[in-house]
């Protein structure tokens, strides 16, 4: 069994955590991004199917191919961020089950079935997505999630052809608190969210 | 700037978590249902809009309002574990953005928009289902998420003549790794699932 985590711990992932716009100049390597990754790819999946595709967007080529599919109020934020992440969903997830899920036939439960595939796919590829926002604060990261810009621009500049598509990005950095950093805005109450039956 | 979190934080949230098919019999209290919530709740969502609802089904008599939509494969292991949580979607969501958002008319961008409704209030309460795994991880809890059961079939018991759909189903208590604990199956690889560009 284990224990709790320390506060600064809880802090640091759920109660200090904030959404930054601005970020420090200081850079995120490209062994940050992978043990970024190293870390929520252990987050639980239905059948382990893992729909989740990240492209890290770090270089100047790739923000410039990204900036014209962000809505006007999160471009200048996310050009000056240092990576933004697109967390997309790979809607052909299930033809990697046999290697994933070896024990039983799982593709089988998806072949030919198209809402299951598309719920699945984009379910389990949003948890995935959260464990990133996760894993990076648990790295010390700030992230800032969005998911105001155009989809399909973004599927056809960085996933032509295929069966991935965009589901929302992350920038990822260390928060500037000093900059466009909100008040912070109410959250539910307990009453007002949950029962206990 | 925040550190990296110990090592065995991260081993306690992802490295060493694992999704538990039986659980101890040490209980769960409302307390600590609460807790998770009071974590979970500081995870972002988009405009800040909070879709998730959660009901703890923990009396015997919800139990049993539960068990006839279980998939045969979920039933046992659902009724046995101390706590059931419903993470469910609420599709007026946007009813709430005036009390959520009130820097700008965020319920606007959502009126007569049912698609727009749709995709924000189902990744958003994911988004969320998800904070609730890894805060009820960071309070020593262990988790086991399921997506196996008979959505309108819940929703019928729990959710009658509502906006409110359940999402999916966790587990909650302290797992027993002596029992139907399987063999971890693979994740998909850094290069697998990820791009740096």
């Amino acid at each position: 069994m284990n224990d709790n985590l320390p506060d600064e711990a809880l802090d640091q992932l759920f109660r200090k955590a904030r959404t930054y716009n601005a970020f420090l100049p200081t850079p995120v390597s490209d062994e940050q991004l992978r043990q970024i990754y190293e870390l929520a790819k252990w987050g639980p999946t239905s059948a382990n199917c893992q729909p989740m595709r990240l492209v890290f967007v770090k270089s100047a080529e790739a923000k410039a191919r990204l900036a014209p599919h962000l809505s006007e109020g999160n471009r200048a934020k996310t050009l000056a961020a240092p990576v933004t992440a697109i967390v997309a969903t790979d809607y052909a997830f299930y033809e990697r089950l046999p290697q994933l899920f070896p024990h039983a036939d799982a593709k089988s439960w998806f072949v030919g079935n198209p809402a299951l595939i598309e719920v699945t796919a984009f379910r389990n590829a949003t948890l995935q997505g959260a464990y990133v926002i996760m894993a990076a604060r648990a790295l010390g990261l700030d992230c800032g999630p969005m998911s105001g810009f155009d989809n399909a621009g973004v599927d056809a500049a960085f996933f032509p052809e295929s069966q991935v598509k965009s589901n929302f990005l992350i920038n990822i950095g260390y928060g500037d608190p000093s900059r466009d950093l909100f008040p912070r805005s109410p959250r539910l109450a307990f009453e007002e969210a949950c029962a206990i039956v």
